[in-house]
């Protein structure tokens, strides 16, 4: 894997797509990926892990509102990670987060996710970097599991937000009461670990790429969930699904 | 892995090793094992999985009666597997094993295991051999996951019972009114499959034996079960397990 720059990479969508078209196009992703939740659900056969990463304040919750809010919730179901549970702790990291792991037909999306074990406890040096790399090839072996041995989709979304939009965001929090209650004052230091948080990520994205990371330019709401729908959409799109037939009389 | 052919193993006890010292040996193999349990549950740092494999009536509920039904319910569980439930099936093999992994300081038990995905699958022809591969890699990497994340102490037992002594158990199930409700007749069938079982816990041995199989001459309860709880009682004294201090005073 060729090694990531996120300071090179742009949080903003490119010129030329304006949010008019964005919001219009919108519509039609939105409906289309109704019509293959069904299928999905209906055909039985595969299913779709999201997983959602990205630093405090870069819009996972959004994202999950506005996309996979728009579906039958029958077949979506979404488990945020926080920081384990005792019983949580007294397992191997991924034994929570198998459990949750999508059934034929479901579409599971993660917000925060496995990846927090190489994450945020590697910035804070919670545990050594020879514990980091074996849980990285853990970590694949894991997606190489649900990807063989379930016919999972699993689509990995990195929110890259600015450091001047995340500012003005956690901002917000202190400001707007219907915001209020996501203010963490925690989220005010973790910001200030930007830089490591980026190198982390980056080490993520080349040694857990074989299912690869998509960076979400997540500046713009519009942009942001437009891309992710769109990407949600091509790849049900991409597994040929078929309703089943009735089954022959008796 | 050199080749195991079960068709040359004995499945009785050695002659030296009599019926008497065996009894007398257990008695004091079990008042340790009671102690290093109690000592793993307080000490709280290793876990102990013990995967009991074997034919229809080789002895795995007596072993459990007799071993760890011993113990400390409090620190021991057991879980049996059979065929797996329409939930159990709408995910990939070892999500359900996953779920019942041991946590810091218990010991788990496993009646049967994972293990059935690439055994009676197999004869049964109901996967390919590709999966079947396929599942002892992952099998491999999901026993080196916890190992390695969570200190787990990995005990495989195949309970090595002869075709005579199988063929006089399975009778008693039909004479026997505290045996009956054992009684399977599909047990009969898979008994005449025992070449072709024996060929594929061969294969095991050899693809999954990075932690190794123990082969345990199972025609004489007595002798089975000894061995079983001296393997487990060795198993946990090499952890060098410590009672923790009473917590400094403030």
């Amino acid at each position: 894997m060729p090694t990531v720059k996120l300071q090179n990479i742009a949080s903003t969508a490119p010129k030329k797509i304006t949010k008019e078209t964005v919001k219009e196009s919108m519509q039609k992703v939105l409906e289309e990926l109704d019509e293959l939740q069904n299928l999905l659900y209906a055909e039985h056969k595969h299913s779709l892990l999201v997983v959602l990463q990205g630093m405090d304040a870069s819009g996972k919750d959004g994202a999950i509102r506005d996309v996979f809010g728009q579906l039958n919730p029958l077949g979506v179901k979404v488990q945020p990670f926080k920081a384990p549970t005792e019983l949580e702790a007294d397992h191997d990291f991924l034994w929570r987060i198998h459990q949750h792991a999508p059934a034929k037909g479901m579409i599971q999306v993660f917000n925060r996710s496995h990846y927090e074990d190489v994450l945020v406890q590697r910035v804070h040096k919670w545990v050594d970097e020879k514990t980091i790399r074996r849980r990285m090839d853990a970590i694949n072996d894991f997606e190489k599991l649900l990807v063989t041995h379930n016919n999972t989709q699993i689509l990995k979304f990195y929110l890259h937000v600015s450091q001047e939009e995340q500012q003005k965001r956690l901002k917000e929090r202190t400001e707007d009461p219907r915001k209020m209650w996501k203010y963490n004052e925690k989220d005010i230091a973790e910001a200030k670990l930007r830089k490591l948080y980026w190198k982390a990520y980056e080490d993520v994205f080349s040694h857990c790429g074989k299912i690869p990371w998509i960076i979400v330019p997540a500046d713009q709401n519009w942009y942001k969930e437009w891309l992710i729908a769109k990407t949600v959409r091509d790849t049900l799109k991409s597994l040929k699904m078929k309703y089943p037939k009735l089954p022959a009389k008796k």
